[in-house]
């Protein structure tokens, strides 16, 4: 690897990667060389900004086609509002928590709708909106088909307003001064996912917990599971194809500039999906489980998550390492959670929640240059935990709070209705005869 | 802002954006750096119009989505077509009109099929071709499901090669040589609230005037609007999303070239589309109208074409404002044209067409540094009453022409059955049971 | 045309458009600029990349959407692990053979698995990878719906580990050392007319011959040609669209480095698509065939294929003229094949190989500055047809041993059933209600 590789590369393990682009830009030598690259800059941030927008898309998709047609409107005028309330939300309130000035190490306290703003910033604002539009997007997965709407963007906006932004300043803030507690321990998340990923997935794990499972998801008489086979499985593909495209400028924007190293960045990206929907392909021919076309793109999900933490301070092989190993525990995650009388209905908890925590201690196995060193190994289980502990706990009281107020779940008769009817009043294929099926699990 | 960042504003002012590149590029000190600035700009300019030659796609399935199933292959031949067809005859005939040189103030006249091209011209007639393609596209939402496709085909091509080309010249033109009247004027217009969207929706309300509403679509007793709903709004919202994302090349490419503010550029373009959904949203709580997809992704389009005018030259707070009032004008303006007996089936024109207007006067009201300024506003208001006047009249002697020789509209019979089968042969879902709903107004 | 654009095209006759980036970004004059190109160039190829890889978006969509439901999930699936299987056998094995040290002229012998990289291989490698999983992918969809998933996986591997990149050994490779043999004769396929999607074609070819046409296809009376409609046109289309747009990817960063000849390239890839759709619009009228989408739609990726080998040494007139044809070639190549009792689901070999070897002499015959050189022109059909030797026997051996091990052929029981059922255990749209139609040939 390069200098400037390595360069990147300690920076990472400091935690301070986001501080890259203030030291990088100004190594040009004279004022055209450095207006030329603030320029490549913020092309190469606003092309990345533009693709995680896209993974919107890709989550809407991958959601509404796993969920019944009666829901389909619901899940998209969630993801839809998930961007438009989170990109308001997070620049008059997430970006200053995250990103302010932060002397305690434990929350940023400045740059509230982004005040005293330079140039640049205004790109990186753009950039992490859609990061924490991505955290929120994940719980929105896991409790289709049975929460209220209004419940819904009430809980989201207290994870992109509180939970993401606060966890986000330990791991990436001080921007503006100071730095947070989980990077002075020498913290790895490059990309995020521990930070966006796994934090979502906790979110959606308490989520679940107290709206508990859809009727008929298990059966009354013994409890066992019952698959609700989602309605579009082209709409579930092409979501799969649109998320990982997008994850190129998830991880390689993380750069936060135009540099050679997202070739490395990316091509960790690329292996690290590929042999995660292999993992999982060879994972449920191991254990006789059909290999569904879900669990194949959960699988290359999961190879996603996984590699985000450590993409830029891993080798291809040790990424499509990571990757595989993300793959089998996203289909064995998945069967876990429904053992236990869990209901996600995408599977999101295992591919972000768990693949997360997986990819975050492989960042820290498998660095470049120090191989299997402990206590940057440590150093990564304690991020993952606090993560855990920050975002489970408070999600738990946020989701309990919405219901003993105004509901979180839907009344059974709406959720037999289905939401589009009783919720939006409008159905999503409204020319087509449709049925209901219910599978006995094979 | 930064003084690069003024220079822009300046000539935005001065309506010259365009030529904003030839000023750049020789910025740079020696021949090296010329050639990577160009390079740069080269990239940028590339990856901005394949954005926005996505977003044909994003109209594509908003535009099927909405309409009914009978119909679906019409409207996706039709936008097809509309890129086909605008991409030859853009480059033959549109550009030397629009960029030609220009002392008239009215007309370009030279550069037709790229004569004397240089290098930069390519790139430039590329990206400015999917701007003519958008302005057309506008149209064929509006007149779905009962235009002929002949007759579509041929006022597409009258619209991209006089009707869009000529009110452009007025504004970006003379990039050759010479100088719009408009533009002389000092007209604000960005990226084409007025020149892109507003053009094509005047031109769909002569279109959906000399067309008449679709059967059905009022009742034949009281003249009572009823709905008729669209067949997939699944697709509607995944064309919502890929519409959104080529904004980010639609506004952030209208530089045409790469330069740091392109951050505030796209983070404005966010945070209007964004506002946009919630002024939909909230507007229609206001007026107890149920919170529908159609019109929450209608009013996220709308948020983004009132900003296109003015993304370069507002802080981000008047960029939100812009758009929560173009969300609630699209709502509100969908409700009065129905309210005339227009039928325009995706609500193209209040997004388009007011919004833009409203947009195009905001560009003036809220500049950076110059807020409120009368005469400004004035300008602004003469560029969009000309832009009406140009463009309505005309196309509805274009529109009236067709119908008075091969025909505008498709027969009732045709209509009932359905486009797919009586123009194309071809039906879009062959396998699948369906029926057609009619839904009172509630 | 400039200089620099004067000695790409001349690079490319050489055949060396690979090696152009190592010259290039050497011109720098100072440390800092050739640190700023190298950025640069891999933002592009980044980008690049990223816009090919969603080409696999688009395949899968136009294959499914012209499949019956019933082989919904099938294809996606071959599609999806087209590009895991695709990316990590290119990384370990095919990389090397096409690009690795070449002395013979006739296959690459280093950089498995990327051993000994610099940073820029891992931006090329990504970009490349996406190439092969394109050419394989070609065949997916002319061997739709009767093919076994297994039979199919492992033709893949045999295709993206040999045959692709042996091929290509020949025309880019050397890249390390050493010359193709067609490069040094001085064959021009600038982005892969030929190496890509010709030989993907063939390929595709040789695999419906041993499957032979899908059950009722023909008529076993007489063998007339029914038509087997496709259950989805509106993912057609987007398909479509999600093509073209990627192809702006697939030629334009076949620079492999940013450069202003981008420009160019660009619009002749995009006035190519346009003709292209034209040609197979005028085609069917003068035939008097209907104008179906799924035509037009293949007539514009017609002209894409064409204009890939010339792209970057054409005139736009001379590409617009190459996808024209292109698009006319698409239509008469389908009936052709038709006519013979060959089963292409999606006509990809008419659009890819028919295509591809149009395009390839097109290049040599409209060269920029060279007209209707005969000697190149011979060039380029030794190049066409030496892709045709190589690919279609060996695939004929690869898919007739597959065929006598494990089977290649899906049972007629299986067949009738839909593969979704029969291999996959799961179903697209499990909740509306279809049937299959079949339609007499008009």
């Amino acid at each position: 690897m390069s200098d400037s590789g390595k360069i990147i590369v300690r920076q990472c393990l400091a935690g301070t990667s986001l501080l890259l682009f203030s030291n990088a830009v100004f190594a040009a030598d004279n004022a055209v060389e450095q207006v030329i690259e603030l320029n490549l800059n913020t092309v190469w941030v606003a092309m990345a900004a533009a693709l995680v927008f896209f993974m919107q898309a890709g989550f809407a998709l991958l959601e509404s086609g796993m969920s019944r047609s009666k829901n389909a409107v619901n899940v998209m005028m969630k993801n839809y509002m998930d961007v438009c309330l989170g990109s308001l939300l997070f620049w008059l309130v997430g970006y200053g928590i995250m990103f302010g000035e932060n002397f305690s190490g434990f929350i940023g306290m400045s740059h509230f709708a982004l005040a005293d703003a330079e140039q640049w910033d205004y790109s990186l604002l753009l950039f992490q909106t859609m990061f924490a539009a991505t955290a929120v997007t994940i719980c929105s997965g896991a409790m289709a088909e049975r929460t209220k709407y209004d419940a819904y963007l009430f809980a989201a906006c207290g994870i992109i307003a509180v939970i993401y932004p606060v966890f986000g300043s330990w791991v990436w803030g001080g921007l503006y001064g100071g730095s947070g507690w989980l990077a002075e321990l020498g913290f790895i998340d490059f990309a995020g996912s521990t930070v966006v990923h796994s934090i979502g997935a906790w979110c959606a794990l308490a989520g679940i917990i107290v709206l508990v499972p859809r009727t008929g998801r298990f059966a009354r008489e013994d409890g066992s599971a019952r698959n609700i086979p989602g309605h579009n499985l082209s709409l579930v593909a092409l979501g799969g194809f649109i998320l990982w495209l997008g994850w190129f400028g998830f991880n390689g924007g993380s750069t936060l500039a135009a540099s050679a190293d997202i070739g490395l960045i990316i091509l960790n990206t690329q292996l690290a999906a590929a042999a995660g929907a292999v993992g999982a392909l060879l994972f449920s021919r191991v254990t006789r489980q059909p290999v569904l076309l879900t669990s194949t793109i959960n699988g290359s999900l999961a190879g996603l998550v996984g590699v985000t933490a450590g993409c830029a301070t891993m080798t291809p092989e040790f990424a499509a390492l990571t990757g595989l190993v993300a793959g089998i525990i996203s289909v064995y995650g998945a069967g876990w959670l429904e053992r236990r009388g869990l209901d996600d209905v995408v599977g999101a908890i295992p591919v972000h929640g768990f693949s997360g925590a997986w990819g975050t201690i492989a960042a820290g196995m498998f660095m470049n240059d120090d191989l299997f060193n402990t206590s940057q190994i440590l150093v990564q289980l304690v991020g993952v935990v606090s993560g855990f502990l920050w975002a489970f706990p408070l999600a738990l009281l946020l989701f309990f709070l919405i219901d003993r107020t105004i509901g979180l779940r839907a009344s059974t008769q709406h959720e037999q209705q289905g939401l589009d009817y009783t919720e939006h009043d409008e159905v999503g294929y409204p020319e087509f005869n449709q049925h209901v099926t219910f599978h006995k699990k094979s």
